[in-house]
């Protein structure tokens, strides 16, 4: 394993075994597993989880890592191709990224949606721009549209608690007071999709995730075995859910246009995720936010403070998770399994 | 020892046990004696000495930390219980900080006063809202009104300069351009009547320490045999000192109200240590200060480097205390004393 | 060796035997070689190579590191001395200084030139106001005229190129949207100098190194051997090179007045190194930079992309150039080579 870029790089059942490895390592720590081993992370976004679990994998496997958060301690970096840059930016990513990677063993980066030009963002363009400068391991810490580590400790949390390979996963949208990016949603419904779930993704009028979106991750539940529909219906996406997944996320119908997205969300107040979105669903149904969660704005507190979340344990399940991939990526031993 | 959230919470033949093991691990390093272990260290406000001393502390016991600062690089930080999060703050302590103790073996927190409402910042409202919700050991790196780090720090420079239990230590107010918080005042005082020492807060009009404060202190110091007193004299204050230990402030008796605070201190430009401050003070009064310092405004350069000065000392021993801080709090091992 | 602050502290004999032993480190990595050592690393500036390079340096020998940013997450620290600090600045560097230092086995400082007086910034004033209260090894990470590190690493890329001794090396200025300093030409003229080249800076009017720079460059080339002209014209200059090595900087016709700078260098647009500077160059003359570059305004894609470019190369050398500085400062076991 060379990149970890997108689950849908890997087979179900390679994920599988990342997952697998990542609850070894919870058993069985292998302190000095990536002895020697550096990582280098570059955050062009802000960051909580990623940025400690990364820090602290390492060091939970005798690796070490360092940190650099462009236009904060070092220089704006540029993306754009051909770029005359007489602005802000003091560097361009085609020098920086491959100086970073000659003095680390991988890289990981976070570079966001810029959130324009959606065709642009589907594309990934700027983070395949920056992927091609690279040539060490690398891993995607949260791109245009794609969020593969929250992903793979999202689905290690489903295996963790025995959640149903067939079960009902909603993916909820929830509101938000500013536009955010599609990466966690668009990793979301392909997970669930890709693990063989009955997936609804519910959302209101303008919220549609983009057909580029829906098509890979119905792909994903083509081979899996799994489903993937959506609608605007609470009632019927709830009904005998196992599994609520609420993300903020943009207007895809009014795409960088954040003022149109403030008008239509003006009226979607109830997107609010409170305990009565639970009556039709089953008994134990569970709630997950990939977090930061915005409290009685996107979900109330009682939701998040009561018995059906478990979003501590999805952002817990980073560190194992993020392990099993830094172990692949960087142990030269044999895996001690 | 699992908390390490103020003074008072030990006795002070446990804070001399503290102080023997600092002393005893600048003598006999134990480079292995947290290996594996991590800390996560969360700075809502600025730090020199914290923010160095801590990971030098981790690296010189053989663990390692990561450094968490909320709004830069990472999301701000709601602490209001019940808040409905449409503002700048984009995730609550109430997961953030389950989130990082899930990934460290121990949490170190700095969060200032806020300045506002002064029963607020004397109940440490915020900093108890967050240390409910750590279930890791856990460090007060600065709170509201304490700053347990500094003031074990100090205690050992003393002890190690061997100034008598009984001496006279004055605690005196000092000008600054702005209002600054109550911590290292409510700490200091409390240290000392907590040593045992005789103790004088010298301030003026507008600056008296709360009466918790000032309570706190002389209970500490009806245990010790030591004494607490105040006064605006500064001849009074400084007959026969052995100590003087400078700190600015902001007025108690306008908490919260910056422009009343500064027409206060507009007059008070002559609270600036100088050499003529010591006229009736022990030949070798030393001078104190937790830094960082105001040269010119708070203390003339003169003092800062002349021979009374004992500040780098006592910065320097935030390392060797905080040390000894995280050997009790991490270390599995038996004590090698 | 006990401080690292300019190559000119060096005889070429001994920056070649540093330049040996960061060859020696890249083949034979001494992963234990500073275990238990630290190193504070101080950016007044911002950084990307200096800040990742000199953290993954300690790594690669078993060190570990912290760094402190000034005025994020940090104080801001005032540098002038008998300065009254009642402005921005919360703490001295005759404090934070020797109290960063106590706590580490070696101090890196970068700290940019002021910008407004030139004879202030020539005589490294600020600099050495900081390197005079600091009792510990310490390595310059760049000052106001001087950037050692870079140099040795240059000049370790000429080394691993075998470049010849008295090959022609032109440090040409080009042009960027601001001000930028004095430190890398000073550094590279007087490095090529004291490596023994037939130096020429080439640079439009307004634009001359000053007389100081010049005179040090001089003086080293007439030890080892080499020379060091200057020519506004660019077909004399490249007849013949064997390295073009551009650089932008300010004006020192109008030192201190961005605006008279900005007049000037509008008119020099043509300054952006293109294919067409190489026509009467050695048929394999190479491309450098110490980067950062602003493409397409200093350097052309076409350059930057092509076969000419070692500037990667050169950051690259950063990494062991560094070791070996550090491995010389920090060290206490016999040199295995």
């Amino acid at each position: 394993m060379n990149r970890f870029l997108d689950l849908a790089d890997f087979s179900r059942e390679e994920v599988l075994d990342l997952i697998s490895l990542a609850q070894h390592l919870e058993k069985h720590p292998e302190p000095q597993a990536l002895a020697g081993k550096i990582l280098g992370l570059v955050f062009f976004n802000p960051s909580l989880r990623t940025l400690s679990s990364f820090q602290v994998g390492m060091m939970r496997l005798g690796g070490s890592s360092f940190v650099i958060t462009p236009g904060q301690g070092t220089w704006q970096l540029e993306t754009r191709t051909g770029a005359v840059m007489n602005g802000g930016a003091a560097e361009h990513v085609r020098e920086g990224l491959p100086v970073l990677a000659s003095y680390a063993d991988a890289l990981g980066i976070r570079a966001f949606a810029e959130g324009k030009d959606l065709q642009y963002d589907l594309a990934e363009t700027a983070f395949k721009a920056m992927a091609s400068v690279v040539d060490k391991p690398l891993i995607n810490l949260e791109s245009a549209v794609n969020h593969p580590c929250q992903a793979l400790a999202d689905w290690k949390t489903l295996e963790d608690r025995h959640v149903p390979q067939r079960a009902k996963f909603v993916l909820s949208w929830a509101n938000h007071p500013r536009v955010t990016p599609l990466a966690v949603p668009a990793a979301t419904v392909h997970m669930a999709a890709q693990r063989g779930m009955e997936v609804v993704v519910l959302r209101p009028e303008g919220y549609a995730l983009p057909p580029e979106i829906m098509d890979k991750a119905r792909a994903a539940a083509a081979t899996s075995g799994g489903s993937v529909t959506e609608t605007t219906d609470r009632a019927t996406a709830m009904q005998g859910a196992h599994i609520l997944y609420a993300k903020e996320w943009g207007s895809t119908a009014h795409y960088g246009d954040a003022a149109a997205d403030a008008a239509l969300r003006a009226n979607l107040s109830d997107w609010c995720v409170r305990e009565s979105w639970f009556d039709t669903a089953a008994a134990d149904c569970k709630f997950m936010h990939c977090l930061p969660v915005r409290r009685n704005v996107a979900v109330a507190d009682d939701i998040l403070d009561g018995p059906r979340s478990i979003v501590l344990q999805e952002a817990y399940n980073r560190l194992p998770a993020q392990m099993a991939v830094l172990h692949r990526l960087l142990s030269t031993g044999v895996s001690q399994r």
